[in-house]
């Protein structure tokens, strides 16, 4: 009797300390920095109040969880964006597997000038070469075909100067951002003037962002029911325009309620946070401003990518947040694999 | 130390039965049937049979929770649709409201039929006819406005046959549908021809859909920053038709990725079962017939609203599971407040 009991407490005890190794863990979870790739400054100090006072039940400031919605731009603010767009060295890359089908592709501008090489000279001629680029590149497939050359690309392609996968120049602080309003039950959407479909193959493992909360530009697609299963395929037709005025139509079209906290990094956001900041109740607006020319690139008002000029302005006046990359961010990039 | 001993083991009993009687409880939970509303014939079996196979761990035809995207019609599938179509109705109301500021509605189709009670006839324009009705009635004010419009008019509009609010007319065994779906960690959307700002105002609280899980037809908005704060503005202006071919083309754009079941009651989701049963793995797809003239209404194959006749037959040849509402359904809407 007495070794039944004996053993009864000895597993009370074991199930006791558990518990306790447990809570204390948990406890050690939250009081862990939630964002240590941040040094302490304005920046950290204004997401976190912001994080604190929309979730504090009771607070007059308090968003129920169904209405924490966040939306991040991804070029410039989610990964890098220099010397040019992603996007823009995909379509490239493209030309050169495609240009094969197409030998008049070597006598007709854009093509002609980037099959040499010549990137300045094919963008010459301004939105007309670059829409031409991107139908030749990124129509004529089904949205299945489409998702696996993305995810071969991004699997394989380096960046020209840091010859790092593209998926390893997401900014580790912005990471930690996206997981932080997540552990407070915000819902984080991507809202970025790039390629819906050129995103979503790979924004689920790279940012935790799944497919559906992933929006874009994009091109028209049509169902077609011809072959042996029906498929999506893909038109040279522009569709819809994902920047500037044209991010609040995509987020109210995709989301059907306005933000409360926006993060940009260019005058292409600029409609989003002013939307944003146009909400009643808490609100919260965040610039990235890329200040860090040794670790990253250092551009603003005059860049010919993500020029943020008008914004930084408002964003002063507004008293929104504007990170300096070079003070803000203990890190840049994730540690290399 | 005797007394001592005997208090913990007190206080370890009380731990260990309140431990028992939770465990007892979620396994009652857990048993309770959770389609009351299903009568026990194939079509339950058949959704019970699926949501088991694909959330079963280590079966072959699991399905991990981030893909398990399930889609409804809403008009004939989530609720009622005749003698016409809800938001038609809400269109109708508007038609009246807004004629004091239109006195040219009195001598002008289709508004001037509509204005005295003549539906057919209005409809009689067809297509035309119904897209002016539309734009008249759905552009003009802010998105912010015709939220606050919708909510207005379906918090105390009643059914002109059976008297009741519309969010009365939903269907009991589909709401228990998505909330078992849910409770198995499928994320429920709805891909519908209505209109995406008509729904949105009121799913998440009757079906418990949030607005970014609704697809729909649209219009146009536009960004306005012209007034103290910026607004978007409805255009009187088509930007989408979610019908028929545009159901997999709105969930390819909304989504980003095919559902693993999908529900719907006319050939106007044909092409959505088609696109989703296409998918490899397990696929689910449902049409709900309309067979209970005496308790709802029955229609199909010549309907002028909710047509099912090519569906029906791919349905039968495809083994999709054809709801009978008269013999698979014990109760059709919730009861009564």
């Amino acid at each position: 009797m007495k070794t039944e009991r004996a053993t009864h407490l000895s597993f009370i005890s074991a199930a006791i300390v558990t518990l306790l190794v447990s809570c204390a863990a948990q406890s050690a979870q939250a009081q862990r920095d939630p964002l240590p790739s941040w040094n302490d400054g304005a920046s950290k100090k204004a997401i976190v109040a912001f994080v604190n006072k929309v979730t504090k039940a009771g607070s007059p400031d308090f968003v129920p969880p169904a209405e924490r919605i966040a939306t991040f731009d991804n070029d410039g603010t989610l990964w890098a964006e220099q010397p040019m767009y992603f996007q823009l060295l995909f379509s490239l890359h493209r030309v050169g597997v495609l240009a094969p089908q197409h030998p008049e592709w070597k006598t007709t501008e854009p093509f002609a000038s980037l099959l040499k090489g010549d990137v300045k000279g094919a963008l010459a001629g301004g939105e007309k070469a670059m829409l031409e680029i991107v139908m030749a590149t990124h129509a004529g497939t089904t949205t299945e075909e489409f998702e696996k050359i993305v995810k071969d690309w991004i699997a394989t392609a380096k960046h020209p100067v840091t010859k790092r996968p593209f998926t390893e120049m997401v900014y580790q602080p912005m990471l930690e951002l996206l997981a932080y309003l997540r552990a407070n039950d915000f819902k984080t959407f991507i809202v970025s003037g790039g390629g819906i479909e050129f995103m979503r193959p790979w924004t689920e493992k790279v940012y935790g962002i799944p497919p559906e909360q992933v929006v874009g530009s994009s091109i028209k697609t049509k169902f077609d029911a011809s072959g042996s299963a029906p498929v999506l395929t893909r038109l040279p037709e522009i569709n819809f325009i994902d920047d500037g005025p044209g991010k609040p139509v995509g987020i109210n079209q995709h989301i059907g309620r306005p933000p409360i906290a926006a993060f940009g990094n260019s005058d292409g956001d600029l409609q989003m946070l002013q939307w944003t900041a146009a909400g009643s109740g808490a609100r919260f607006c965040l610039y990235v401003h890329h200040t860090d020319a040794a670790r990253e690139w250092a551009y603003d008002r005059t860049s010919h990518i993500g020029k943020l000029d008008k914004g930084l302005d408002e964003a002063t006046q507004k008293g929104w947040t504007v990170v300096d990359m070079k003070t803000d961010w203990k890190t840049i990039y994730p540690a290399q694999k």
